[in-house]
């Protein structure tokens, strides 16, 4: 069944909805909607909200989207839950959620589980913030823990990260400390009525001032918030306004959107290119015999790699493409 | 510089952790090493121990690499750690616990951080147990806070794997509990001397009893530990052995090599072919140049990504690897 891209970008739900469970589901007509729909995209402000589980992420998102809405705006939220890889446990979850936000149209939300094997979760979260996007919806929350190398890469998509902390968390901290820098954006010390919140502030702060920021550069703010009475979300809402008249600076929204592009084309490209080589090779009946020789370790997984990389494909496209031409199928034709 | 296999079949450290680093700096001597070392691998049991920071991972291995070194077996310990992606964190890490097995040449610690972008933890981590593999060490221990896409399909290349709780996580368990029937073989319940683990334990025994077994099938049992004192370690250490002949029947084992291929086989593959992509597209400098149509909304990444896909590179060398060829280059010959 086609997509009327018309209710999609006049942002129905029903048609939204239908959309990207069409997406997961590989549906061609869904793909196809999804092309069409991107250069419709890059309306909504993108932002991510990263913490381990515990740090109370889902209530900060509730609270954002909740004071969000009484300005008006519409909210999307992706959920990237990679610990329920293979249940329905994420699908549970939205539907604890939304009944608090049931009689409210303005806000969608969706959650993503590490599904397959192929790294398509970032391709899914793409998809995703693509389509809420078109819908319309004027902020997109990307909630994730953040811990694994695809999440790394997404929050790279929204145009400012918050790094959600709790006190305490000790060993942890050092953990976060490690790959900070290329992530927040602000910083939000959650249940900071506990008493060594205080501590963990100042932790967080004397980190940052470590750096060496220049006049131009924004310098992460570290925020307090109690995410279960909405204490600090009014001041946080205002920090993450600030980030974003920064971002919307005229170079630097160039290269966040360079940014963007990237990882939006390696991620999709990483996902399809996979996807493309084990068919190819279960098509010809080579998959099993070649997983065979490995495990009997007739030969090994980098030399049959090699040969299928080494027969690079991409300089047949690229001629095609530099002249304009390559959206059409030239099977074999060699240069 | 070329490699002497001889010095790293024998166990030297120094080779072997020389092969590590060049690997990871994409030396092609090492690359040709490690694929003559592929056929020496297999012997070791490799051990996965997934859990959340903090839950007292690092110390729980420890634990059992002291226990396996006084029954006088070779350990060889890989963590990855995806939170420090992009600093020495992972390094530092690995000289503090060196310094616990120092005077110990039985026990090699290498510590992996996400890095770069391309889908690379994964293909490095199965590089690494390889290495360790192929150096004789009798047991690998994978490391990993097992939430990321890559560390759930890793973890696949270990006979055996413990997932590690500690008691009161709370939602936690929730998140724990949708991922686990793919990943637990064992349960371990650590710091078990707190008054809540009872509890922690029977939620996992009911959570456990609620699929069906076969007869054939191995149930998960859940134990109690506490890492830092040593409690229980002794007992998980024959619980895992039993584990490890359930695995060495003989069909499961078929079972475990077959799904240990397909790991590295597409985790290799993944890695190259988008390296191979991106090579490909910035030579022919068309990377830069499409990021911008992607970021101007002039093109859409999904049409892209399709002109790279559509044009099969992989018919070519199906044809070559049918007929027993195909490690030559034939650049462009069509089919």
């Amino acid at each position: 069944m086609a997509f009327s891209l018309k209710e999609i970008l006049s942002g129905d739900i029903r048609a939204g909805a239908r959309l990207m469970r069409d997406l997961d589901d590989e549906i061609p007509a869904a793909h196809l909607a999804l092309k069409k729909l991107y250069r419709h995209t890059g309306r909504a402000f993108i932002l991510g909200i990263t913490g381990a589980p515990g740090a109370g992420k889902s209530t900060l998102v509730d609270g954002i989207a909740d004071l969000l809405r009484k300005q008006g705006r519409s909210v999307g939220i992706v959920c990237i839950d990679p610990t329920s890889p293979f249940t329905g446990g994420a699908i549970l979850g939205d539907r604890i959620r939304m009944q608090k936000h049931a009689l409210d149209e303005g806000v969608f939300i969706r959650s993503l589980a590490t599904r397959g094997h192929l790294g398509g979760l970032s391709k899914s979260t793409i998809d995703i913030v693509n389509v809420m996007d078109a819908m319309g919806k004027d902020v997109i929350i990307i909630e994730t823990v953040g811990v694994g190398q695809d999440e790394v890469e997404i929050v790279k998509v929204a145009h400012t990260n918050l790094v959600v902390v709790v006190p305490g968390m000790g060993d942890d901290i050092q953990a976060i400390k490690a790959g900070i820098h290329e992530i927040a954006d602000i910083f939000v010390v959650n249940k900071s009525d506990r008493e060594d919140s205080d501590k963990t502030r100042r932790e967080l702060e004397t980190m940052v001032s470590m750096n060496d920021y220049g006049k131009d550069d924004w310098v992460p703010p570290v925020l307090p918030a109690v995410a279960t009475t909405g204490t600090g979300l009014s001041d946080l809402l205002g920090t993450i306004e600030r980030h974003r008249q920064f971002v919307f600076r005229e170079d630097n929204l160039a290269r966040y959107k360079a940014g963007k592009a990237r990882v939006e084309l390696l991620e999709i490209l990483k996902k399809k290119l996979v996807e493309k080589a084990v068919e190819d090779l279960e098509k010809s009946n080579l998959l099993e015999p070649l997983l065979e020789k490995i495990a009997n370790k007739e030969e090994d997984p980098y030399s049959i790699v090699e040969k299928v990389v080494d027969h690079s494909f991409a300089i047949h496209l690229l001629d095609g493409m530099r002249n304009g031409k390559g959206s059409g199928k030239r099977k074999g034709k060699g240069r």
